[in-house]
């Protein structure tokens, strides 16, 4: 099936959400291109397109002191949306750091309401 | 905080993940601009920008036999991206339907891996 997702014309991106599969939580928003999708079925690491580097990004203990491992891999009914499940090893998903300088678990810790 | 969200330069829309909290499941991706966040907001009730039918759009009961009420709303490190909680009231938040005719819980019901 994911040969048939539909990714952006203009950008060859699908936005793609990663939820911790133990409790839930919604961890990361992020996008892949086919080769990272590829990627994260070939390899069960959650393996992304990053924007701002402008190229593939693999979740790696030496980066982030981050791993995710895939547990499931679903879609959507339109099939342009991706939802990765995966078991979180290390302090956390984001790039932004607690007070005690490990990384935050979610990169959604701002709550607007 | 809201008023800092940083829309696609393009196409003033952000991405939006909306989440059971109740059962923490994933059940839709959307979008939204400006607006339909400020009326989520203002209302507690999810509101989305439909990029098929290029308006605002809010879940409501008359349509879909669904309604979001929204429970919290996050945004990420970035500010690009939305995580909605909403309690879903109603058979389900996708378009699709079951074989008994009542609408899918989750948008995402293909599993790939």
């Amino acid at each position: 099936m994911y040969e048939e997702i539909k990714y952006d014309e203009k950008t060859g991106l699908v936005p793609v959400v990663t939820q911790d599969s133990r409790n839930g939580d919604v961890i990361m928003p992020a996008y892949m291109n086919k080769e990272a999708l590829e990627r994260t079925m070939q390899t069960g690491l959650a393996t992304y397109w990053s924007r701002s580097r402008n190229g593939i990004w693999v979740k790696r203990q030496s980066e982030s002191g981050n791993v995710q491992l895939v547990s499931e891999v679903w879609t959507d009914c339109d099939l342009d949306s991706i939802l990765l499940k995966v078991k979180q090893v290390g302090p956390g998903a984001c790039h932004e750091k607690n007070p005690d300088g490990r990384a935050k678990w979610s990169c959604f810790f701002r709550r607007m309401k």
